[in-house]
């Protein structure tokens, strides 16, 4: 049986903690906040094409980065470009693209992989998504990736596993017996330190009529919009539906609306993957994916178009957009973050609370910084 | 007896440990960098209103600067206004000062006052200088002012202090028994707290007639250069001789060549000064000369116009030049200079390492921000 794969992008998300890089008019997914010669969303589309071809690749995103997705992927095909008239979480995002493969492909596999997370090892991934996928077509169960936590954290949900399934062509795979939020960090020691949990990485892999099934249970408000809005899809009147329908959805997270209910009922598999996957939350992760290297400076990383770093005992992370020469003395740890507009200082033992920052700025009467 | 005294201002010096807004072009005395409304030589220039009128105040600068002087002091005479071909240290500075006071006025005390440093208490200032003055036109010593240390400081030089002198109109006044170069921290802590010791705020008040004597015995070359250029003053020949001579002059601190060897003489006074003297030397001078008042912020000192700050649990001082918005989340005691084209971050603990950045600035061939 050869299976049919379609990958689904969801850019979609705010990146608060990664302000003011990361901004509403131009969020995280679209910026290389990690200074590798490419955005977060062109790091996603280049590991999918491990996976399907730009005919089996859609991206979905807010209807004011349609432009940006289009500029930075030269090959993303219109009709596989989703907007979204405003942002309502990755149930309907995902449930849409469902729905739209469905109709043109009913035994396809998709699988949804964020535009905004970070991948050391692709071809690591590429080999776990393969045995999903393999999993995926054989039991019609919902497959996530359970990545194995490297540390306690408590900004990662975790999965927790059961049984080795003995799969053909899933060697690995096992149960996944719950889904279970962001823990404390006593909490998040005891399950990582366990070997019983993994981390959340936000992947599902499953046959689109399985994830049409689970909406339809379990939403059927949602599942009855999205059906509307893809029937109309392509049609003269797509436009009008989506617009008028789009607006009503319910925002809810896949996790919610399908994961967790789905592993309730026993029908959830997780396959380990360790590929050296983050989510790239907060500018601590930035920092940690991108230590200095021999050369650039002893303690500096130095992220941004011709930035120019002058440390004297500093250790930390400079993202500049400006291309202003940066001076750090006697700092430890530290983030600095310098836009055209807007300048943030914090440490990476506080990347956490730059949401705090967030709001002041808004308090401030800055919306326009947001 | 009625005293003519003329003050003179030195404005001149690199303030490199307040880079990057104390720049070679334009120098620390030609900021506000407390924020306060005028730039550190206006508030010189206001002070010494107090003790003379515009006639009898000199100002001696850098040619480069000159014009930024008229700006700044609409009052300032063109034929009080000194220029320097190139920097020659405060010898010769105030030397040519003084040879141009003294042949208008054979009989007058001068004082010399620094252009950029910070005085908080101007009313008990100018009752200090005028003991000085009183002392100086009484004993033709060189007088000099002695702040009480108010903590073990390094970054200033100290001055011994002898018997009490029990003059007429300087009740204060005591012999200065040596002049000592800043201290390391163990000898700063002595100095600081047994009472013997001053701190060496450099003003000196003297007749210019001893201080022309003190450089003739002193710094013969140095005395006689000045004296070709003062006495060309005014004549058709002045800027010839001045570009001839100056660029010969040995560098020398006023210091060295008139109040140590003084000192050494017996021929020095020293009047108690405590007027909340601070010599503006780097950032962290500035973070407590300038501490947030409540309703700016709880921790952070926002200086420069329209600055804005949006702070988290954060204490420091953020200094802008760029009307930019800082955003500062969980760093304590930090320093953020924010100019157009070189943004510095520091701690307060670390100012006076600013220096070795600005070094390090230069070696990165960034002349261009020096």
């Amino acid at each position: 049986m050869t299976t049919s794969f379609h990958a689904v992008i969801p850019a979609g998300g705010s990146g608060t903690r990664l302000w003011p890089v990361s901004r509403v008019a131009r969020p995280k997914f679209l910026h290389d906040i990690l200074g590798m010669g490419r955005t977060l969303l062109q790091a996603t589309w280049e590991r999918t094409e491990g996976l399907a071809d730009p005919s089996h690749t859609w991206v979905v995103t807010g209807e004011a980065h349609v432009d940006a997705v289009r500029e930075q992927l030269p090959h993303v095909r219109d009709d596989r470009l989703v907007a979204e008239p405003a942002p309502k979480d990755s149930a309907a995002a995902i449930g849409l693209a469902a729905m739209l493969v469905h109709r043109e492909d009913p035994e396809a596999v998709i699988g949804s992989f964020s535009a905004d997370h970070s991948i050391t090892n692709t071809a690591e991934f590429l080999s776990v998504v393969q045995h999903a996928i393999t999993a995926a077509a054989q039991t019609g169960d919902i497959v996530t990736i359970g990545v194995t936590p490297t540390y306690p954290a408590t900004a990662y949900g975790y999965i927790k596993t059961g049984d080795l399934l003995h799969l053909e062509g899933a060697p690995t795979a096992r149960r996944a017996a719950e889904f279970v939020e962001k823990p404390n960090a006593a909490t998040a020691r005891v399950y990582a330190y366990s070997g019983g949990y993994r981390w959340n990485a936000g992947m599902f892999i499953m046959q689109a009529s399985v994830l049409i099934d689970f909406l339809a249970a379990q939403a059927p408000d949602l599942h009855a919009g999205l059906t509307r809005i893809a029937e109309a899809w392509g049609t003269p009147c797509q436009r009008e539906i989506m617009d008028e329908v789009w607006p009503q959805l319910e925002k809810k997270a896949i996790d919610y609306v399908v994961a967790e209910p789905a592993a309730a009922a026993g029908r959830v598999i997780v396959i380990p993957g360790d590929f050296g996957w983050d989510d790239v939350g907060d500018f601590d992760s930035v920092a940690k994916l991108r230590q200095p290297v021999p050369g650039e400076s002893a303690g500096v990383s130095a992220i941004g178009a011709g930035v120019e770093v002058v440390d004297i005992e500093s250790r930390g992370v400079v993202i500049s957009e400006t291309g202003r020469l940066v001076a750090l003395v006697g700092v430890d740890d530290l983030v600095v973050v310098d836009t055209e507009d807007a300048l943030l200082v914090t440490s990476r033992a506080h990347a956490q609370q730059v949401k705090a920052a967030v709001a002041g700025v808004d308090r401030a009467g800055r919306g326009d910084l947001l």
